[in-house]
């Protein structure tokens, strides 16, 4: 099926002049101070830049999504998905609070959010390249430059992490070109406080995912406390709610269509500045690689639990991650369709290198494209190369054996100079995942996924294969998945990987003491690592190579940029950005246009009676009944002949997102909250490559509707009372 | 899946103020002279209402599709596949016009259309109440009625055909409050012209079918050619060209969105004043019963279908048909879940009870629906008495037998007091009738439908069932349908009724031959007739009931809307009507709004190398290559946030159509032609039962599209250059 229309480059071009793309740093705002105003947003571009103001100051990170403080009692909201991991952990079977959802009436009913979850407030983001890659000369190896800057950033980050308040990391911007040590006050002690049911906070749950029209309520309340000394501390019953500086005010009016928005949060990872041969790669070779596991692998899951409830339930987690990149690799590959970013990159690439060569004063960046071109290939034949000896390790077990022998490894080393992700200061996240394994893990389909992984990579010519692992499995070419299964068998009855414990048992035991095993998935670990620490030595090559490329390619594309006034926002970076935008439908298809609200009228009209479309008859009877003074809308300019005639439940935007911005605020021109974001448009999907103006949209979640529940479906008044709630 | 999503009422009353609702009689519109003016409609209503100017005379039927005079050489625009019969029939292995389309570069290359195409111009309608039922007494008893109404049609059918150039049919509207005479000049020499390929005629095929945003080419051309006298004449080579008084001028410009349009043609049946008790009928019985009908019976030639390709072709057109009337059921029982028609109907019976209960003076009315309910009630009991029977006669050669000696008994009358439909005047289409069965029949297929359907029919307790039918056919309770089967196979051997000679061999026999016959089929038929006329006389009674209630009924409705200032239209009958709306999208689902125009890039941007969405080359060639000069627009005001920067293809009104509409003329408030229609929007099935203005749009192909083609595509510049092509 089609699902959107091929738009003329040339309106590309007209419609990009008035584009919101950017996911800036906050220091970057006062450079658009005009853009701002023009979307309506008064709050002043420097107290933006100002982390220490609002409404900066209350934008929250969890580590994997955002959020931000809505309370002087240090109340946090977020996703429902986002806290899907505190509500899982609190649920038994006869307290299931992932299908009756959870609300806690006192401080004192709310529950721990789990060992593992964190809440991160940036208070500094400084400059550091001078001392990351300032002194580096341009004579080292690949490998010692990438060492020297991991190095580098090591010491930086010990010295911040003196205080064990605090979490720090040097992050790079503009692939090397730039690096800023960010410091986050470190929250440790997190609870849930308010969660919809999942059948409002998911509704329709997969199927959904990515789509628009959109119904989902994807809210939730967690809290932060803090120690009596109003410090950081580990989880205890007498600890104290924190007390943000400052918190969002919620607008309870909300946005209509063509009002700015704010919007600020973590973005994990864009592509914006890639090459075009790097889009080719993904697009021909990458993109479909991976999607063909994907769907192999998806496929060998749903056989075993179609046949066994019980696996279907501990992989279903697992499914859906699989699920859902899949989606976002067919959703990039159908946008390269639509859109020929290819074509767009190697345009602006003829672009850059013509301005180069139209002044002498540009000479310095005349090798930048060429040099780096020569590195993205030697990266692309090493990943082809890789591909299939990466997948032949598939099995989380040996997987888990590979870990923990590399921390074993490690530890040999005085802490400081560890990998970064084997320090001391990593331990907790190696506990907790070694850990939680246990809840989508099972020997059959480990076993059987592992297999037939192997049998595609025993297909492979031996240039592509690795002769410690064939020789540590046992495999012999022409071996069928079958043949490899029945001989891989007997490890799942030795080994005592399959517990959490067994492999928590690990975590302090000394190189000899893995060489010394028997246990078949630890002895095939210590087998292939030399192996795997050439190959890795030969990534950091790599690496090293685009560190010293890439920044130079990226201070082309500035300059240039500059010269036409343009200032230029880093690839996201997982980093605390700012975006800006309006509210906003968009032209899907030849004749179907989207238009900005979603409605719980559209909601109720979705409703099925088994499945992800269910709905709380609570939510229905109060929406019939009409109980929802306050929240009812008759217009809000979003539909062009009909009346809206209903309470708003999911809204777009033009604003700049990409994955880890689940959560984050979305606030109106005085920097109040009116939303969350949660989620894209399928169309948006390639927007992580090329941001297309005309297109791309972010799916939000409607303050209004979040309020509505509160007051009239789940009786919440008691957070009601606690945030502050104001209306234009 | 949804689809669109619930109104709520007060919304559709607010918007039902400015509803472009209403199938006009052309005598009507000077009664709304208001509102055309307001759309915009610049020819006067009085023209509007006389069928011997300009726009009116141009407007063509032909029998079951609407059409119009282009030319003064007698050129008709309608539909592809409204002339898909005329294509089918010059086509050959060779020449196979419906894949490559086909186009006369000269008159004498045009094609004879086929022995049965009729172009029909309706000159004359009367009012002959008086005479048809005007001199009734009340004391008839009910099918005493309904017999003399018939008497009185034929008299005045007969009176007005002793013209041998006229066809004329005296036509019940307000279901029998008025009876009109049409009289049609009729033009019986037709020739095909020009149609594009069925890969733009039918682009998206059945998938497409009632769908939105749409990209189909649905038109083509024919002409109607009369004898060297000027008067109409049977297809003879020495033919000339018909020269109508008046052909439509065609604007180049086209319409944007908002603008107001005309539509005449001749819409074949709505429902639009049934009770809420039929709605209820229909929906809770009647539409689940047929739509389990033909699913059954599209299984089972699927099934024949996909083991032999021969029969697959055989009754492509059968499954088409039956598909598209399952759609259209469907359609319907999806539009009465989004909007309560049945409460709004109900409510309506309320407001009028209690208008004709606020004043003596309409004591009149009191009865009037009391007595039409009771009747209403008897004929839905009738209808769920006689359906098992009606689909055990499913098989098309019993079917073929039952009329062939219902004609021979209704021969030994004189000709006058034949049953309408079985007269002189009727036989031509009985022989063409009897003769295409040939190409749409199978003896394998239509015995497994018709055991099918007598197995379902068996399964009914007695009084459902017909005792000379199961003798007739040895059927037996507790027979399976293969049981049925082979007791049946013989029939097939023995009967000379399975071609189209053998059919036709049988139209001049006497019922006594029929009775000595010792053709399976024939003695069926025979064996039944009895019965089956009896309960033909039942319906008739039910009928003749219905002719005295439902007009008292109609007479309350139009009383009532009166007094309100409100003229009321009557339901389609496939009489020429004239209904005026605008150009504009609709609200399809909550956060979905389907724009007005769609365009030949979205034409390319669905194409695929195979099925039904493929595409000539020369087309995306010349769109390609921006050979569209005159036809290209940057803006048609039809998408909110885009330009629409391509030549457009179709467009949505919310003019009031259904079926029989197909190939009418869309004429801009000039009366000049810009569009043809050719469907409806899913949402907009349940019109036939409620007008609901908020989401109700007609289709249409786009005349740019239609004068694109011919320019730039097929190369028909002699067509261009006989027609007369205005611009704004």
């Amino acid at each position: 099926m089609y699902k959107y229309t091929l738009f003329p480059a040339a309106l590309l071009c007209s419609v990009a002049a008035i584009a919101d793309e950017g996911q800036w740093q906050p220091y970057q705002l006062p450079q658009l101070q005009q853009q701002l105003s023009a979307r309506g947003i008064s709050v002043p571009a420097a107290d933006l830049a100002d982390l220490s103001k609002y409404p900066m100051n209350a934008i929250v990170s969890l580590g994997y999504c955002s959020a931000s403080f809505v309370s002087p009692q240090g109340l946090v909201v977020t996703n429902h998905h986002c806290a899907y991991g505190a509500i899982q952990q609190n649920s038994t079977a006869e307290n299931n609070l992932i299908a009756n959802g959870f609300l806690a009436k006192t401080q004192a009913e709310e529950l721990p959010a789990g060992p593992s979850e964190r809440l991160y407030v940036t208070e500094l983001v400084e400059d550091v390249t001078a001392k990351v890659s300032g002194a580096l000369t341009a004579k080292l190896t690949d490998l010692a430059r990438f060492e020297a800057i991991e190095n580098n950033r090591k010491q930086l980050i010990q010295a911040c992490e003196s205080d064990a308040n605090y979490r720090c990391n040097v992050v790079s911007f503009h692939h090397g070109l730039q690096f800023f040590l960010i410091k986050q006050l470190m929250i440790q002690d997190v609870r849930l406080v308010y969660a919809p049911s999942e059948s409002v906070g998911n509704f329709g749950g997969d199927i959904d995912n990515y789509e628009y029209p959109r119904h989902t309520g994807d809210y939730s309340f967690l809290r932060g406390y803090v120690g009596k000394d109003g410090k950081p501390a580990p989880f205890a019953k007498d600890n104290v709610p924190y007390q943000p500086k400052f918190h969002l005010k919620i607008n309870a009016s909300g946005v209509k269509a063509g009002d700015g928005i704010l919007l600020a949060g973590y973005p994990g990872q864009t592509s914006r500045y890639r090459l075009a041969e790097e889009i080719a790669f993904a697009r021909d070779w990458q993109y479909p690689a991976s999607v063909t596991t994907f769907s192999q692998m998806i496929q060998t899951i749903d056989a075993f639990g179609a046949k066994d409830p019980a696996l279907q339930v501990r992989y279903a987690s697992v499914v859906k991650g699989y699920n859902n990149r899949m989606k976002k690799m067919q959703g990039l590959l159908d946008g390269f369709k639509v859109t020929d970013i290819h074509a767009i990159k190697q345009q602006q690439q003829q672009e850059l290198a013509a301005w180069i060569a139209a002044d002498s004063s540009r000479k310095v960046h005349q090798k930048a494209l060429a040099a780096l071109q020569e590195v993205v290939s030697a990266e692309q034949q090493y990943q082809q190369q890789t591909w299939y000896f990466d997948n032949a390790k598939r099995s989380d077990l040996l997987k888990a054996a590979q870990d923990l022998y590399r921390l074993a490894q490690e530890r040999q080393k005085p802490d400081a100079e560890r990998e970064l992700g084997y320090q001391q200061r990593d331990l907790k996240m190696w506990q907790g995942r070694l850990k939680r394994l246990d809840t989508s893990f099972a020997p059959s389909v480990d076993l059987a996924l592992w297999s037939q992984q192997l049998a595609v990579y025993l297909q492979q010519k031996p240039v592509l294969r690795i002769k410690a692992l064939d020789d540590a499995l046992g495999l012999v070419p022409g071996m069928t998945a079958a043949q490899i299964s029945a001989t891989l068998q007997p490890w799942y009855d030795k080994t005592t990987l399959g517990t959490g414990a067994g492999r928590l048992a690990w975590l302090d035991k000394t190189p000899a003491e893995f060489a010394a095993s028997n246990d078949p998935f630890i002895k095939a670990a210590v087998a292939v690592y030399q192996q795997q620490i050439a190959l890795e030595q030969q990534q950091k090559a790599i690496q090293g190579a685009l560190l010293n490329t890439r920044p130079a390619y990226m201070q082309a594309v500035i300059a240039f940029n500059q010269s036409k006034g343009k200032p230029v926002y880093p690839d996201a970076n997982s980093t605390l950005r700012i975006t800006y935008g309006h509210v906003d439908g968009y032209p899907a298809a030849d004749g179907v246009y989207k238009t900005p609200f979603t409605s719980v009228r559209g909601m109720i009209a979705k409703q099925q009676p088994t499945g992800v479309f269910q709905l709380p008859a609570k939510l229905v009877q109060a929406y019939q009944a009409k109980q929802y003074d306050g929240y009812y809308y008759a217009d809000l300019g979003a539909t062009p002949a009909l009346p809206f005639n209903s309470v708003p439940l999911n809204f777009l935007s033009s604003a700049d997102t990409t994955g880890g911005n689940s959560g984050s605020a979305v606030m109106n021109g005085k920097g109040e909250l009116i939303g969350l974001n949660f989620d894209s448009t399928y169309e948006s999907i390639s927007k992580d490559w090329y941001f297309n103006p005309a297109i791309t949209r972010a799916i939000h979640v409607d303050i209004r509707f979040v309020l509505w529940m509160m007051q009239y479906v789940d009786g919440a008044q008691n957070l009601l009372d606690e945030m502050t709630i104001v209306r234009d």
